[in-house]
């Protein structure tokens, strides 16, 4: 954990450092990838049971290629009550708030006689990365696939890795509960080859999305083009500002729940009261220790985690606008007035009594967000991630004639007869 | 030119084989792309100096690195009025097109007592690729940087090459008229890399669009994610359906205005009438001998055209969706039903005098469109493009209260101990 000060000496050049610290490794998966990718294109099924037997250990003609719809369902149906209860919770709300995201379409008659609009369509297929082992999350699940329905997906396929043949049962039942159609047991770059290529039985999709690790992110990076992706996502974040009015318990949980995702995470607390920085950073000693995911949390806050005294809180609105943070959670006064302040956010936490975990499970918005930076230009996944507008004009042969001379001028201008021959053929112009 | 009629016996192979012909070249231009990334964070405006130097035989310490907003005035100013008022009104409309894309803002209280929203901003810089030589097109220009003045943007950077120097006025008039803050003499894959990264004089953007070469998409695919970009874009492409009630003349009019484009565009035709196809194959050949652009359309046409006889209209609907075409023309009885029934296309222009021209400039919507398949899973350029959305949430301790119990159940079950801790400190729950 690095401590500063905005009136240390050095602190913009180490601001300017903490803001450009990217975290992801991009190396050498590069090469690794794309030679996957070229097997599977090439061999099909046969790479992708090879690589699953090198990297998983089972044999798919074995094991089985696809987890049934039944056997989904019996996870479901296998749930303590107190889970099953917030899963549906959880699917129900993010449900409600990926509903109002349904684009509108457009179709009008403007004044020169030209109907014009616009007709929004889900994707055919969409594919969803769910991740294996530790990173293995329900919750992942339902942000990425509930979108896809609301949208209107016809088949959502998913991929995940069985390491040694095992799978998360609240995998499978968060797979029911949110309607996907096919789960596939591979994983890594070769299952983003699938998708994308299609291997076999596998039919291949529109889009894809989910997170992975470096070789997933970037297959779905070399197969952006041939499908879409939601995002190019990296290592996680969260900015908490607090002043010295907040319970340091409190911001000390929050501070550690994004730490406690991956070594490579970052947490970063402004306050404008520098015993509450102390207090914090004893808080998040204390709580480590008795932290079952102490391991990776205390590397990731060591690593990465950061304490930052301003004079005043709204010192701190440039800065955080810079971090561009994908969480950023207020716990002061007026965190209203603040965030009419920030430009950069993935997701806002308003209040004290709003920890960033609500986000990730039950709220409704989608946990899937722009991360290191890409918030100044990238948007948390959304329904029209999964959809696609197509434009439409019809004009009449007045209309034509209102708007015909103009461009059979450019056309001309741009050096393009052909473009204007075909109006003004119609219009019986010279051209 | 290729002729096929569904009734052929290979004609299921060979319209495949026209679905899947790429038309893209990645002739080896990713390890020279990289290459000039990599200059151009290393050495800055030296690297850019160099490139443009040995591409574009000019040296920009000599010719100036920025072309003056004066400079653009004074080309807008020396309009012939017909060009000046087809300029405008051009403009108008695809502003008063684009402002309806804007996005709402949402922000509401849900039956738990939680508000849940989401904001939109424009990014804070674009730029915008212009191509210089046969391709700087005005049209695209304005269809690139109107949407995001339309969004907000309250820096946009223009890159240009300029050839020994000279550039098209016609681009500094449309540069003029869009409102374009900066107009760079630096094009090709280094200009990417310099909005991307910043150079020197150069500041970093946040989104780059606009279309190039080879080179200059590469350059974007490597640089998405650092920046936003609108689309990998590849040849253009055409549909049109016509019955034989269209005069072949127009027809054929429309099929050239594509193929004039470039080299590797690619013309379609589909026709429940063979006589209908004779002719238009016929008025395509009579005009490609008076074309200005003859060598260019000529090898298109030969190269990429086909001609396709469908027994009815309707068997051409999932014909059509196959090719998920950036324009598609219906110039057949019932358009809109046609309509209806397709998927896939970027762009639909209904009825016998809506040629695909007239979206090209003056109609409104945006012409810069999904190409090679991607309208499966793209869109046209929008303002969206420009904007991104910060989702957000506040709740009071009630609300908590609410959600907290099933946060804590879902977090644990995830063995995220943290994220519980968040929300039950706060609730005084265990956790």
């Amino acid at each position: 954990m690095i401590r500063l000060s905005t009136t240390d000496a050095d602190f913009a050049d180490r601001f300017t450092a903490l803001v450009e610290d990217r975290r992801e490794s991009d190396a050498g998966v590069t090469q690794d990838v794309a030679a996957i990718i070229a097997s599977v294109r090439r061999d099909g099924e046969a790479a992708l049971r090879d690589l699953t037997q090198k990297h998983d250990r089972h044999d798919l003609e074995a094991t089985g290629w696809q987890i049934d719809a039944a056997d989904c369902k019996a996870a479901f149906d296998a749930l303590e009550p107190e889970l099953r209860t917030a899963l549906e919770l959880a699917a129900a709300r993010i449900r409600a708030y990926h509903e109002k995201q349904r684009p509108l379409d457009s179709d009008s008659v403007d004044s020169a006689g030209v109907r014009l609009g616009a007709r929004w369509l889900p994707v055919d297929a969409a594919g969803i990365y769910v991740p294996g082992g530790r990173a293995a999350y329900p919750s992942s699940l339902l942000m990425n696939a509930i979108p896809a329905k609301v949208a209107g997906v016809g088949r959502l396929a998913m991929v995940t890795p069985t390491p040694d043949g095992q799978i998360n049962p609240l995998v499978l039942a968060a797979a029911h509960l949110a309607g996907v159609d096919e789960v596939w047991r591979v994983g890594g770059a070769q299952a983003v080859a699938a998708l994308a290529y299609g291997a076999g039985r596998i039919a291949p999709v529109d889009v894809i999305t989910g997170p992975g690790n470096a070789w997933v992110a970037e297959a779905k990076r070399q197969v952006y083009g041939v499908v879409g992706i939601d995002m190019v996502a990296g290592p996680s974040e969260i900015v908490v500002v607090a002043d010295a009015l907040n319970d340091p318990e409190w911001t000390a949980a929050d501070l550690l729940s994004q730490a406690e995702h991956d070594v490579t995470t970052q947490s970063i607390l402004f306050t404008d009261d520098a015993a509450f920085a102390d207090k914090v950073a004893a808080a998040v000693d204390r709580q480590l220790s008795a932290l079952a995911t102490e391991a990776v949390a205390r590397v990731a806050w060591d690593a990465n985690g950061a304490i930052i005294v301003v004079d005043t809180l709204a010192d701190a609105i440039p800065l955080v606008d810079r971090l561009a943070a994908e969480h950023l959670q207020l716990a002061i006064p007026d965190p209203q007035g603040f965030f009419d302040h920030v430009r950069h956010a993935g997701s806002v936490f308003l209040g004290r009594y709003t920890p960033e975990a609500i986000g990730d499970y039950v709220a409704g918005p989608n946990h899937v967000l722009p991360t290191g930076r890409r918030a100044r230009f990238a948007s948390g996944l959304s329904v029209l991630d999964f959809m696609k507008r197509t434009s439409f004009l019809a004009l009449d042969e007045a209309a034509l004639r209102e708007l015909g001379p103009a461009t059979v001028a450019l056309a001309n201008a741009e050096g393009l007869p052909a473009h204007a021959k075909s109006v003004a053929l119609r219009l019986r112009l010279n051209h």
